[in-house]
């Protein structure tokens, strides 16, 4: 099991999808589940009203965001992440306004990018862009690839300071001659909208304690089955990965809402086993394919946070993208289950917008 | 399921012992307990050299801190936390008189005890005779009930400033008048010898980071495995109880050691199943005997943290001690147990001795 292929390495990503790489690509189990299935192609959710769906899982039968799949040989209803995350944006954006216009202050996001990374310019160009949708100003600072370390951390003391910005995030990846844990604990806690700030995680963890922001792709998972009509609560809950940025805070937010969790990971015997027992799997390791109908209990939900480049002659980029879960089974086992695109993916800066205006408000004392 | 029901509500405690009380106690484990086995009475570890012991399991062969238990019917090897405390407490006092020696400082650790509860008092006592036996330097602040916040910030604010001490601990619980987790985060995070700090708590959890603290009882829970020689690396852990102080951060330690976790606690249906897939099972709930020969997977190694009373009439006190696991079944089935009292409990001073003698070395850079 890797660590995250996520080419976005801030939790907070609008397009997650990695040109393909051979040096990066991991097929094995791509490979397998091809042969076994004939060719991979991901179906699109097929959006139809619940009144009109035949089979609709019990605890989701009052979300308006969850698709059934048609054919043969499929029951899993599909979590439409694009969906969902439209519904948040459009949330967002009436709050923003209805701030504006009660106190006058419009919620803002800071990015630092350092480099001339083109993955990360796409990314920052991104967020700007989904900032813009919601009516939340955004700031941007661009410095060379040679910068010092002091340079970035006086722009970072400055957006600190700034009464108008209300989320700092910074780039990643920094360039190698910067020490990327001293540079991100220097944005202030109050306005680390990624969330990972020891502190944040800490109080995560802790029961009684709260803390200031959750993790965006984490966040974005629980979203997703809160908005899926799922439950939680009481469940067996398990996680693949104990990544800082999706895995650990994924199970941590599992165990506040009272599931009974177990973590899967590189060092995990059998881990199959383990994951058959649950009633709710967060796969976030980057692994194509790796999880397989005999690893998924009949009915089990699943978000799948892999968003992993397999080779694919046959699509004009060369490559697609797949996520941990072997969708096409996942779907004649699963209860419900997240496409790779249109799942996870969109939640992310969803959740990153959601932040940001959280921060704005907490910071006006604006209910 | 219940929260803990340790009387000393730091993690620092000498002894746990709570007198009987009937209001508090559980009783139901208990007593079906002793219907199935006949009287309870903890069997006190019998320390034998492994050289002369005929069924010593193969992972501790090289520890000198197991005892095999005797007698028909029972095949667990008992983890002596008495022993191993006193092995810890031996190095300690080396350390610090190494330390004196090289640099002329002593460790010292700082206690706020506000009102007059005696059984605050008799663990502040205890803490200071377990400083005094290591060498280490104690300081004692007594403030009257009705004192006022300010005046308990006030000490602690000296305490962080003094040179001489490098621990700080406020004996819980303080008086209802006063906010605890304000005062707690007073405590310097640098000599928040106890780990509670949020701060301490997110590294701890999180891969790539350290915590300055780690708490004291889940602490030595993993000591006491280190110590016996068990292999922790891709073993199932299952943790019962998520409590801030215990439960939780044993599952992260447990985790960091490359352990795959689950967590069982109150929310948790058939706890059981979840529980006898463990190759190692930590207990930290606070219910007596609830964990039953069923529950444990033959050859599994046992942390009991809890330490309840339960009535005894026999027992000139008119109470006994139990762990959360039924004693005399666990001796069947497992393979190395820790008894109650004597295994978990004397670790944890020794712990917080220890954290106090790591945080004078950080805080004078004596290695």
């Amino acid at each position: 099991m890797s660590s995250m292929l996520f080419s976005d390495y801030s939790s907070s990503t609008t397009a997650r999808f990695l040109p393909f790489s051979r040096s990066r690509l991991r097929v094995d189990g791509a490979v397998f589940c091809r042969r076994l299935l004939g060719p991979l192609h991901v179906r699109p959710p097929i959006s139809v009203s619940l009144r009109t769906t035949l089979t609709v899982h019990s605890s989701s039968s009052s979300s308006p965001v969850i698709s059934a799949t048609m054919g043969t040989g499929t029951s899993a209803k599909i979590i439409d992440g694009k969906a969902v995350a439209k519904i948040i944006r459009d949330e967002i954006t009436a709050e923003v306004s209805r701030m504006k216009d009660a106190i006058g202050i419009v919620p803002g996001l800071a990015v630092v990018l350092v480099g001339d990374r083109k993955d990360s310019a796409t990314y920052v160009r991104n967020k700007k862009k989904a900032c813009e949708s919601v009516g939340i100003n955004s700031f941007e600072v661009r410095l060379p690839e040679d910068s010092s370390e002091q340079e970035v951390l006086n722009f970072i003391s400055g957006f600190n300071e700034d009464p108008s910005v209300h989320g700092i995030l910074v780039q990643l990846p920094l360039p190698s001659h910067m020490d990327e844990q001293s540079i991100l604990n220097a944005v202030s806690i109050e306005k680390d909208v990624d969330g990972f700030h020891p502190l944040n995680i800490g109080r995560l963890a802790m029961r009684g304690r709260e803390p200031l922001f959750v993790p965006c792709t984490p966040k974005g998972c629980i979203e997703l089955l809160h908005r899926s009509g799922i439950v939680i609560k009481g469940k067996r809950a398990v996680v693949i990965g104990r990544s800082n940025i999706v895995g650990m805070p994924a199970a941590l937010l599992l165990q506040r809402e009272d599931a009974s969790i177990s973590i899967v990971h590189s060092r995990t015997k059998n881990p199959e086993d383990i994951t058959r027992q649950a009633d709710i799997i967060i796969s976030a390791v980057g692994q194509p394919n790796m999880v397989r109908e005999n690893w998924i209990k009949p009915g089990a939900v699943i978000i799948d946070v892999g968003i992993n480049p397999v080779q694919d002659e046959k699509s004009p980029r060369g490559y697609r993208l797949v996520g941990d879960v072997c969708y096409e089974e996942a779907c004649k086992v699963a209860s419900a289950v997240t496409p790779v695109p249109g799942g996870v993916g969109p939640m992310t800066i969803a959740m990153l917008l959601s932040n940001t205006l959280s921060s704005a408000k907490r910071l006006h004392n604006f209910q």
